[in-house]
């Protein structure tokens, strides 16, 4: 099994990639999102990025307990993407959770998969600093969560226009 | 003929390294503007630009009707810079466009040309996601407006710190 | 001796990478830090980096005089790691010194070192364009010196993720 780590920007098209990376191997797929539809804007997002796959995938939406579903015996064997973990690293950070914990767990939990894994996340730390001392530490932790996922995967992408750019 | 995307951050070089791919090329060129002289400081920045190129340009402004340009017959032949769909984007938006039939549109119009086309954009989705609603829609139409053209381009360069990373 | 120029986002673990070439070289190192312990959190920063590295270092804070730092004759000969020249250009703009002229004075300076030395900064222009001239001010003077420390530099990489990608 190898476990794959999608980089990029928001809309560079690192979903879509993902996605392909996936549709390469033979299902059925599980597809992890760790965003909750809250507003209208993130519904329309979710189906949106629904309606690109096809039927031979299963969906399960988690916000937080990510390795609890990276371990499931029932999917154990099948090609999963995970997207993303900023999202995840937003949502442990607003409820309050140790994310290197998280992270460490989540690391010891990708190695034991049988199926390929391909996890997808934002670059956020490229732009101005944020005024605020919560958006700085929004930014520091999806960074060191980045970090840390890319020293134990296998392969790192950095998507620009769609286009993937081999870190590692 | 050739159709080159330059991506970048702002002042990462990537419209001198777009006018040295050019200036590669037999003259006379074409240097098409998206951006509108509209206050000091983007005076200042198209003076500055137009001061780097040399005597054999022309220069057209054209915030919106970029495949109307793209396809005059009396710059067909000739080697076109593009600068920046970024700003085009932007231009579209705010004159409530349909942005993906003026992508479309252009699409076609680059792969009719004879002579070779550069197109810089900027990359503006790897900062943090930004507070209101209508800037986050201009980012993502930006980012896809940078996978379109990037899926249609023979050669795609991300320029960092002057210096170009081949991506396509 | 050589010249390195590490750019990447925040927390992309560009200092960790820098350290980590200067530590291939033999010691004693340098230290050249441009922030100063204005705030709590900078303070942290500062000691979390201090904490990575070795006893063979000696530190030097300083925020606007990095060309007289980097010729000071007790150190001519060891390898040096100067973290961050954003920081430094942003100490430079406060000052209301003149920029591009330190900036030549600092390449100047690298030129004539015969130890290694690897310089750290960051990439803040690829996220939406900040609402203030200020800032706009800032990005633009950050991307400005990036480009020309890069272009005396011998090796440019661009650090994604922990993950060292080779610019030139």
């Amino acid at each position: 099994m190898t476990v794959t780590l999608v980089l990029g920007g928001a809309r560079s098209g690192k979903s879509r990639h993902a996605e392909a990376l996936i549709a390469r191997l033979p299902g059925p797929y599980v597809y992890v999102a760790t965003g909750e539809a809250r507003d209208t804007e993130m519904v329309d997002r979710i189906a949106l990025h629904r309606s690109r796959r096809g039927m031979d995938w299963s969906t399960i939406e988690e916000p937080l307990e990510l390795s609890d579903v990276v371990q499931r015996p029932e999917h154990a064997a099948q090609p999963m993407l995970i997207d993303c973990l900023t999202l995840w690293t937003s949502n442990l950070m607003f409820a309050e959770r140790d994310i290197a914990a998280a992270c460490a767990t989540l690391e010891a939990a990708l190695t034991r998969r049988q199926g390929d894994t391909v996890l997808v996340s934002n670059e956020v730390g490229l732009g101005i600093v944020p005024d605020n001392a919560l958006t700085r530490r929004f930014r520091d932790e999806a960074g060191t969560v980045n970090q840390r996922i890319a020293a134990v995967a296998d392969r790192v992408l950095f998507v620009v226009a769609g286009l993937p750019m081999t870190v590692k």
